[in-house]
């Protein structure tokens, strides 16, 4: 019998600036990665998207980025470690806080955007961010890409992993994501997308672009919030999860 | 035998931007009220100001005021008592993280500017405030103006509280502070600043612009850290308290 | 045989947030209110907005708000005078200067939200406001609340003006509009906001939510462009002028 | 008989927060570059200096920057071409405007910090840069680093360029400067600063740290004006070129 978290990057309004459909999808997911207000997000989106997550009882996630609202955290901006360290204990511990006061605890931490990428490949990036979590709090769980630079920092750090894959992306035979200027990079296909979900849980391997199956660590599976389809995809996939006795729960 | 708190406001350059002598202050306080990035401060002077005032041995406050950094927070903004809760939450949070990651522990929240003084006359947004501070840690200390809206709210919400009266400003027959407006609203001279304070803790009174003395609650004594003159100020204020028997201590 | 100008607020978008119909508004109106980049809009929303407005035959209007993008410069913010009037010369400028490089020529100026608000009462606010644009281009067209004290100082400051009245709200016996927080105060039918604006261009007066009717100068309407049937007004006002040979043109 | 344009940045001031000593500088230079409120510099602090820079009769100039208040502009942010267009175009409009509203005329436009050195390099940002200023307004003299991408995109463009060198900054036999993360980057003492301007101006060479003399233009030479000791360089290289007969003029 097995069990996967289902994760969802949630929050990403600002003021009157509508993005994703939070509400909708809370009922699919048992994660929430709630921006902090740096690439998208505000106090009161916080604090109403945490709020929504104690309601329907799903785990509580940081989501920092650049503070690059414009460009939604998904410009690289060169950043020096010490920096990158200091922009996740605050965004860290803004979102904590309105855990606290919705009398909850915050339970992970997702760098996102250009942040998440670098974190992927570059160690000096992923150690700033895993010792800036381990600073804030050793009890929280550290979510990078599965088999990154991000999850091993997590480890060097003392923290808790979970290693991430996603239900909409191709992988290459090397386990890399396939690169978003490939026209193949996207699952299209909710159902295509939920069984290599399936797959990826029940038999711990994702079959790549070029056919091969390849073993691959998922603790937590992305669902992307911000799509004409998001919840197509949530749908398709809690169903097959479902049908196939994988429980979906929180880490 | 008295004692009394020293304050002063920290933390409130921003990047390359510089503002107070923060380094040379913290040798004559107890406590560090520490902007939180919204009128000022950003993640890596509050990481700075925080690991100083730890190695000071100076008490960690949360400043948070408006997010206006060209108004430095001295700009009233119109905010609904929710958000004035949520920018709360939000800039204590995030100073809390970086108090967490020094191993140090936040002692107090004082709001700032045009945020102190709406708080300071409006019970809806002194509530919120209160309220705020109690949700993200009920043991938190708030500081705010003696006899203020902000303390009556900080005890509703089963806060403690600090009254703060100031070493540098003038006050009126009815307790309040001398307009700014006004030419006589500044003491100018470090030593009337310092004889103020030992009165006001001694003597539990304050002698007003028109010769009046009238009772003052003095938890902590606010030293301004932006003037040219802010090291005399702390050192004559330090100096007349010295020897007079009164101890500086965090509370 | 009359003429009218209709005005929509367009390039309300922010990076990846979008606001608004702009592409499909374009076809109806005459006017477009730009934002520039302090309550809604990026440079990259301003430039793409300016060359849909020159595609389109649409005169390309400036509309400055406060800097405060999470309230979508709806909230009031306490500037001094010479602080509006630099805001002012600020935003104007810069959508000025994407009118050039589209081969365009900025028409007008219409102050948003809170600032709009503010200046149709405080006649200090209204010629800050005045005189910016007139530093600015003296030849630039002033929009403003009809019968306000921005219309006031529009004339005061020699600029052309044009006096806005709106499509889908009611008016008072006084003139004024109807508060938003009164239940009347918006025109929930496409078709009697239509009939209202035929009213008001071809017999120069509006029906009072007390049923009198006043007089009104209306240069030109504003037809919102946020909501979710701000297509529908749209394209019923249109229809109704056409049927009554109102024109809709540029001032 | 030789004449130069001396130029500094200036208006890097934001709000409360003061960098440079603008006042001073203007008696010396013949161009100011005034910051755009996106690295530095805020609508105020725009209007005063344009203002200053009028009354002391030196050429105002445009220095736009990236998005990045707290990193000065002087971190680099991965923006496309479209981008950089955008945020230039936007900023130099917004300081023309400035110009207008105080009667004068915008000179020149230099792009600073991460920009400067981008543009100096990569001739698709240049283009980028050069474009904006041209659809501007073909008018606008373009300042880039002497010898560099952006002096050549300027051409292409049809634009006016002035080739910029560096009092204070030692050069390479390549004709590009010393790394900053060299020890012998900068050059410390005024005399020899000035010195080396005097050569660059009237022999139209510089003297390398490996003691070459290579051919170099010099249309204006940079002054930098947020060290401690910019007054004692401006003064040393002004008298430097008085003595030799070198006017010091607007381009």
């Amino acid at each position: 019998m097995h069990s996967v978290d289902l994760n969802c990057d949630m929050g990403e309004s600002f003021g009157p600036f509508v993005i994703g459909q939070d509400a909708a999808l809370m009922d699919y997911v048992s994660s929430a990665n709630i921006a902090c207000g740096f690439h998208a997000g505000d106090p009161s989106v916080m604090n109403a998207t945490v709020q929504l997550a104690v309601k329907k009882n799903v785990a509580i996630g940081a989501h920092p980025g650049y503070h690059d609202l414009q460009g939604f955290g998904r410009r690289e901006l060169r950043l020096s470690a010490r920096e990158v360290y200091e922009i996740i204990v605050y965004q860290v511990g803004a979102l904590m806080a309105f855990a606290s006061s919705a009398g909850a605890k915050l339970n992970h931490v997702k760098p996102h955007g250009a942040l998440y990428n670098s974190a992927a490949k570059d160690s000096t990036i992923a150690d700033a961010i895993a010792a800036a979590i381990a600073g804030v709090d050793r009890t929280l769980l550290l979510v990078g890409l599965s088999g990154s630079e991000m999850i091993a920092a997590g480890r060097r750090a003392g923290l808790r992993t979970a290693s991430e894959v996603f239900a909409d992306r191709t992988y290459q035979n090397d386990g890399s994501l396939t690169s978003r200027l490939e026209s193949n990079a996207m699952i299209e296909n909710p159902q295509t997308a939920a069984n290599q979900v399936l797959q990826m849980v029940s038999r711990k391997t994702v079959t790549t672009t070029q056919g091969k199956e390849i073993p691959v660590i998922a603790d937590t599976v992305c669902i992307h919030g911000d799509g004409k389809h998001a919840l197509d995809f949530a749908q398709a996939i809690v169903a097959v999860l479902n049908k196939n006795n994988v429980t979906i729960k929180k880490p």
